[in-house]
């Protein structure tokens, strides 16, 4: 073995970001959310950076594995996953229990987000110490740019106590979610657009697409209400929005309520919630429960997760495409590494990433007629900035224990008391 | 771009490889059998190895593909694809039709296998560049030796016309396949035993494989017809060998016959025939055709396709062996490094290696306890032997013609005049 390679030391660093009030079904962003630096440093004295989820029911693993993984090599990656099963066994299933963050359900669990930012953290180490880009590690890239799509959001045009503030103001009807649009479209030439829908009754949502529809003629459009629908609503929707969408994003919960709504409607569906694992592949594909995976490395395992995934969807002639949840730009970066090696990316990848005002890196990435520049540094391509690491720490070390662990709900009762997340189907 | 792991030049050399007369359903092999060495060279001075079908349909689009990589560099391996279609293109379904190898339907054609070999070479001379072995360029190993299965052929003592020689005498009868079996234990300690079958009636193959499982009691078993049953005779060979056999290979042609068959018996099926590309998967998985895919680097396009075709079957509840045709120590460097990369390989992994005792490598693997140790040497950890390397290319200039192209029949008839390959089913 490379003693170089060789893992000398993992920091965890637990950190607070500025999130915007944006709304889902669930509730609305907290003011802060809860997200973990992973740095893999190696004998060698090269650092790596990774990041994940930083809920307080996640570190426990984290701070499990970050222990098991001094001695082992960057380069020992597909046996993280046999190495967090046995060191983390005992946690496993409680944990899961309670990664349920947002209420969304699928899109954590310890099983699945443990892996993965060690996973990336150790590739930008093995990148950075031979000198080379992590897509050129996962194969090489086989596109020189990766499109994001905007992601819209209703939001109030500040959190109700506390937070950062921000000038994009409220968007709580059409007219304020074409205004969002526009100055995606404008600042960062962002050309597909994604609403976050499930807020409001499905008819306001519907409208909200018309709107984009006309103000943006041609552009691609998708509305995801995070399974907030039952079968009939999704299927009036649907029929609704024919023509219009690119693809509606889990309408509907569940592998067995998506394959119902599939089978009747043309609109191509999309999920990252009734798919989320190997597991749920299987009876998902059988169904033609969904035309489009949204892949996510966070949750998916890390980078060579995300490109079986990717190798799975082709296989099958389902399509690809990226999820994305609240992050930064270490993240950014390896989805746009990850998305580059992958043959067949049809759909522009979702990121948070233009509402997140903060982040841990020197440079912040910069998008180009919606595009980022696939970087060919070494590693990620992304630097740490440790002072803005360590305000960020500071931030969740000064935390009352409101915004440790992301809820949603208890954020949405912040602004509206007595608010409890609803039953779905809420429609 | 680092350019010293820039493609500065690309060496193909054509071998005739000796081979052992070993039959099967279409014939026997010939005594020399075309293969292809490739060697890629970079910038920075390093040499990688990479080797495949030699036979002259596929040097082809071989020649023209290694004219397009010089200037690329060797981590550009998920572009190779691509590039392939692009400048193969107009050979493409040409050389498809005429390389249908020994008959074996499925086996090879250019758009499989004409990525592999460059993709291996490359892998290893990244490897040699870095300092790393290849498996660590594939997320590393995951277990650190691979274990062989004994490929047990019936056979002659000697071609009838020409060839080398070897002492393992002909096999044709249950006692002759015993008597192989226990050499390739005693000498290798190799403990699973695949039969080739299809050259006997069922009958007399289903004796052998008693007499197998008298001799050596406990060891998996598999016996593989090539396809030539019907699916009343596979069922029929099945009842037999029910309890008996690990598994029987592809008993009958296509997937649906061969789904046929596993629907109305559990000895579990396996396949290198009906499951050949990743086109194949979704009718096999869907009719569960298959109980156990053998991967091969060569034709599934190389050692990242590979691991593609494993996850998927993991995916799938889907087993995971290896197959293999007459190849030397770099394909079996290749196969063992994979190997290593894969959770999850239950089944001891097919090698023709046994029969080779020629090779075009410095040092012979050696099996120890029927298994390689997997090596953590850069690269593949082979080196070429260039002496034996001229030696074998200097006996494919000097050939006839009689062995550039592999034809088992025509081989056959050498020894049966007027022998002709059997309509399947055969039996």
């Amino acid at each position: 073995m490379n003693t170089a390679l060789v893992i000398e030391d993992i920091r965890l660093t637990p950190v607070l970001v500025s999130d915007p009030p944006l709304l889902n079904t669930q509730g609305v962003h907290q003011p802060y959310t809860p997200s973990l630096i992973v740095e893999v440093v190696t004998r060698g004295g090269t650092t790596g950076v990774g990041e994940t989820y930083g809920d307080g029911a996640y570190l426990e693993p984290a701070r499990t594995l970050a222990e098991a993984l001094p001695g082992r090599a960057v380069t020992d990656l597909n046996g993280l996953f046999a190495l967090a099963d046995e060191v983390c066994d005992g946690s496993h299933a409680a944990v899961d229990d309670r990664m349920d963050a947002g209420g969304l359900r699928g899109v954590r669990n310890a099983g699945k987000i443990r892996v993965s930012a060690f996973e990336v953290a150790c590739l930008d180490a093995l990148g950075k110490a031979l000198g080379l880009p992590v897509h050129a590690l996962l194969g090489g890239k086989v596109r020189s740019t990766v499109e994001y799509s905007a992601y819209l959001f209703y939001r109030w045009a500040h959190h109700p106590q506390g937070g950062e503030r921000d000038d994009w103001g409220a968007a709580l009807d059409p007219a304020g979610i074409v205004a969002q649009a526009r100055r995606f479209a404008d600042t960062y030439g962002l050309a597909s657009f994604k609403l976050k829908g499930g807020v409001f009754p499905p008819d306001q949502e519907i409208a909200a697409i018309r709107a984009l529809a006309e103000a943006l003629p041609g552009r691609p459009l998708r509305l995801d209400p995070n399974g907030a629908w039952s079968v009939p609503t999704s299927l009036y929707v649907a029929e609704q929005l024919k023509g219009v969408l690119e693809y509606l994003e889990d309408p509907t919960s569940g592998t067995q309520s998506m394959a119902t709504v599939s089978a009747a409607t043309d609109v191509p569906l999309a999920t990252n919630m009734c798919v989320t694992t190997l597991a749920e592949v299987p009876e998902a594909f059988a169904t033609d429960a969904v035309q489009i995976v949204l892949s996510d490395h966070h949750y998916w395992g890390g980078l060579h997760r995300t490109r079986e995934l990717a190798a799975l969807c082709r296989t099958f002639g389902v399509g690809l495409s990226m999820h994305s949840n609240t992050h930064l730009g270490i993240s950014l970066a390896a989805m746009t590494h990850v998305a580059a090696t992958v043959p067949g990316l049809a759909y522009a990848c979702d990121s948070h990433y233009p509402w997140q005002a903060e982040d841990v890196i020197t440079e912040r990435h910069t998008f180009t007629d919606g595009r980022l520049t696939v970087s060919d540094a070494p590693g990620l391509g992304v630097e740490l900035d440790r002072d803005r690491l360590a305000a960020l720490h500071r931030r969740r070390l000064e935390d009352d224990g409101t915004h440790r662990e992301r809820d949603d709900a208890a954020a949405m009762r912040r602004g509206a008391p007595g608010w409890v997340a609803p039953v779905i189907p809420r429609w």
